[in-house]
């Protein structure tokens, strides 16, 4: 089936907040079967809204809103609707006592006007229950068919209630067929079709090469799966989509197509969906049975902090030494000062013994250290701004590798700790 | 005058990337007095965008749309809005030299003729270079007042043009006041109105205390001026608007407004607009004249990599030590194995000897210590998650604070990082 979006708020038409809302929806609507034909966001007043839904009902038969259902909002949402479909507004005391309650509990009483317009449901729609907040959904459809679901802005709300309510009503009004318009693609084809997508991370490898890696198995993907390359400061994302396939071929178009490519991508393929780099080489380190130590210079703590975002990292993770000045380099991690004033702090020699250093003080069998000139100042002809040094230690073998990185400050020290955290994982498994 | 805004792409509409422009182009349009009325997003067919861009024209006169020019695109938009205006395309000679230009510089040679299109060009259209890429904006505007500018979808480049091009445009156009329509609320009030906006942040304070304290100020904004609060876990933004004002107005109100609403929040404000605690806390102590070391624990490179982010920490940060083994406590850090016994890793007295250690092993005289129970395992009833200790050293003296943040593992270790932050700028400041 197809449906419209609208966004409701003044604040997202003016950019000073983003409008996460629809992102969301968009993804968990089409992973489900439903067709996004368009969206549309409006400001807070009463004739935009009214217009926007009934363009979006005339044009397509079913709009999902969110937004301008709280009660600073004026209810425009709710007395729109009701409007469109030539409903009356009622008060809901089921909906009332349950405001009433959880004003009480928060020490509001009595509650005040504004927020008991939350209980007013257009005549004959379902209230769809919010556990998060005062605002509860609304679904309202008619004989012929038009359908418009109401749910609040709040982007946890919105979520809660579209997978617990919106979701599975959806689902069942697409398997019972009816009375979905005519024109919709899933009445056509006699079954639900979904747009869903499987994606995995590489890293450590250009998108031009990539792209020659994957040439072949791109050319034998099925004719409803098509192959994007989205690159960032993280690697090169490869997200296969099937396109309005039934449910179960999609998923075998997927996990058929997504194995071909992994396996020609496999040194550079770390994980799938969004798996995190940190969390897969702590748990390569686990089963190894290594203790990883860090030492850091230009990435600041970057390394640290993304190794112990991860739960239970600190089986592995034992600590690291952020060692942005050079007197540090010297006392915690044992740099030899004739390594500094030959070399410089940014260079092969240093970021060996930093490595050496830091598992040494911290008792580690493995280590990663980092040294380099993340800009925007300090950059010299000999080592541009970009200019970074990793090293990694495995079973007492260090090995160095020198980049340079383009992009800004934030770019540089982001591809640096990926690109250590992609070392070790790969010194790790034997596969560099 | 007002606008209505197109962003054109079939991953925006799935949800499967963010539309980062529609927000960019909402404030920067707002602070140039161009007041958006509605956006909309649709797939990149060529039915849809033609009966979009109608439509935004039809209702409204001007519409801003990016994405849709690019060589994969099907030249959906340059098209579409080609028929609408009754102009064919011709293919322009200097735009197609630079692209050919650009190709041969990356070694394509000849260009494929999908980039060729993209030098098709709505005869009597302006051509808007971009400077960062391959497909120029256009703006196309006829005798009738009707407006259409084409940007790029890519973000860097829609902005870059947006910036150089378009809002110097559109802002001539304006004080022109022709051959704007006369429903325009620009032309009614007889100058420009814009929509400004001001953020004080603040930290270290509840919302709900902080609306007790500016109750008063917030009473004494001028008519057309509101204050909003806008939590996170970094603290408390309060954003002035100041709503179709003229635009020293719009100034003079946000100046007094924000002064006064700053006099009444001072402890808890760090900063205006955007501005990084971090940043603050250095040139503070750069001004102060001292060094700082960092001891961190269940933040685990977070302080480190925040203030290394800033350009030119390293005139203050010397070094991080990340203790998250507690052998790393005792061996770099010289805290007391009896300490850990006694009161455990998360406790005042070790986070007490943490700082002192970390600023005697670095050399530094200013320190700040953290150590936590971030979640979701390890708490107990005496320390549930969330719980966190944060020591302050300052001038040999050193003071510790105990938190339990609310929150996920990534929200506990944020608020920590940011609680730190602001402990040493106010034992800084003197105001603690």
């Amino acid at each position: 089936m197809d449906c419209e979006l609208l966004t409701v708020g003044t604040e997202l038409v003016l950019g000073l907040v983003q409008d996460s809302n629809a992102a969301d929806l968009g993804r968990a609507l089409a992973a489900s079967g439903v067709r996004v034909r368009r969206r549309a966001t409006v400001a807070d007043e009463a004739a935009e809204v009214r217009g926007a839904v009934a363009a979006a009902l005339e044009r397509c038969g079913t709009v999902i809103v969110t937004g301008g259902l709280g009660p600073t909002h004026d209810d425009l949402t709710r007395q729109a609707v009701a409007q469109l479909f030539g409903k009356r507004l009622r008060r809901d005391p089921q909906i009332l006592a349950t405001l009433e309650a959880q004003h009480r509990r928060r020490g509001v009483s009595p509650m005040p006007e504004a927020n008991r317009s939350q209980a007013d449901v257009p005549e004959g729609a379902t209230v769809l229950p919010n556990p998060l907040g005062t605002a509860p959904g609304l679904w309202i459809e008619d004989e012929a068919g038009r359908l418009a679901v109401l749910l609040p802005g709040v982007p946890s709300e919105m979520r809660a209630l579209l997978e617990r309510e919106v979701l599975p009503r959806l689902r069942a009004r697409m398997d019972r067929g009816a009375p979905a318009r005519a024109s919709a693609p899933a009445d056509r084809s006699g079954g639900a079709r979904v747009i869903r997508s499987r994606t995995i991370r590489t890293t450590g490898v250009a998108e031009s090469a990539l792209a020659d890696l994957v040439r072949e198995a791109a050319m034998s993907l099925g004719p409803a799966v098509t192959l994007a390359s989205l690159p960032s400061v993280d690697g090169v994302d490869l997200r296969l989509t099937a396109w309005e396939l039934p449910p179960g071929e999609a998923d075998a178009e997927l996990a058929r197509a997504g194995d071909a490519l992994r396996a020609v991508v496999a040194p550079h393929a770390y994980g799938d969906g969004d798996e995190d780099l940190a969390a897969v080489v702590l748990l390569a380190l686990e089963r190894a049975g290594a203790k990883l130590a860090v030492a850091e210079s230009c990435t600041g703590g970057l390394l640290g902090a993304r190794l112990t975002a991860v739960p239970g990292s600190s089986t592995v993770f034992l600590g690291a030494v952020v060692a942005y000045d050079d007197e540090v380099k010297l006392g915690l991690l044992g740099v030899a000062a004739d390594a500094i004033a030959e070399h410089g702090a940014v260079s092969e020699a240093v970021v060996r013994q930093m490595s050496t250093g830091v598992a040494r003080a911290l008792g580690a069998d493995a280590a990663i250290a980092v040294t380099g000139i993340a800009g925007p100042a300090g950059g010299t002809e000999a080592k541009p701004v970009g200019t970074v040094w990793i090293a990694v230690l495995w079973h007492d073998v260090v090995r160095a590798f020198r980049h340079v990185f383009p992009g800004e400050r934030d770019d540089v020290r982001r591809r640096a700790a990926q690109a250590a955290l992609n070392y070790l994982r790969r010194v790790a498994a034997g596969t560099l």
